[in-house]
């Protein structure tokens, strides 16, 4: 019934090409129709202790899990996740479906 | 300009009342008018290695910086944050400008 979320944080390598990446995942998302949305951010405000050496999320929004199994096994993703991977010192990831606690008025 | 996110991943203690947890963070997110959407989830699908025994995620949307500034302040938050800190085993919170790269259909 309600979206499904695909929940990536990371951390970069040092010396990493974080723009070609950023540019790669928005190739992607426009290229996997599955994908119904997408958004990410930096962190810029949380305390050290508690960010933990992360410093961005990228947020994928799916109309059903369907949709999200499909873009895990699209090509154009596979490909992607082996740059992406490569770029990587840390990740959390986490799949779900989402629940709307409070709606935008 | 955009929107501003706080986004939590969090691992529970064991014996923790989560139905509690998240009961307290509707009610939270209901009576401070700052919080935009506020939208959780339980990680169903990830791998192990990928999820590092994080379960839950929440994420909070605010209009503008400020808000969250307002929320983060506001002393419903202040009360609610020493309940779900204590019922943590671990955390990652990161507070980033939200960019908006694919906008749902």
């Amino acid at each position: 019934m309600g979206e499904f979320k695909h929940l990536v944080i990371v951390k970069f390598k040092e010396d990493v090409d974080v723009e070609g990446i950023l540019k790669g995942l928005e190739n992607l998302v426009s290229e996997v129709d599955a994908v119904k949305s997408f958004e990410w951010g930096q962190d810029v405000e949380s305390l050290d202790v508690l960010r933990q050496g992360f410093t961005h999320a990228f947020l994928m929004t799916f109309n059903k899990k369907e949709d999200f199994t499909a873009f895990q096994s699209h090509p154009k993703h596979l490909e992607f996740s082996a740059t992406f991977s490569a770029a990587l010192d840390k990740i959390v990831l986490l799949d779900f479906p989402a629940l709307l606690v409070k709606a935008p008025a």
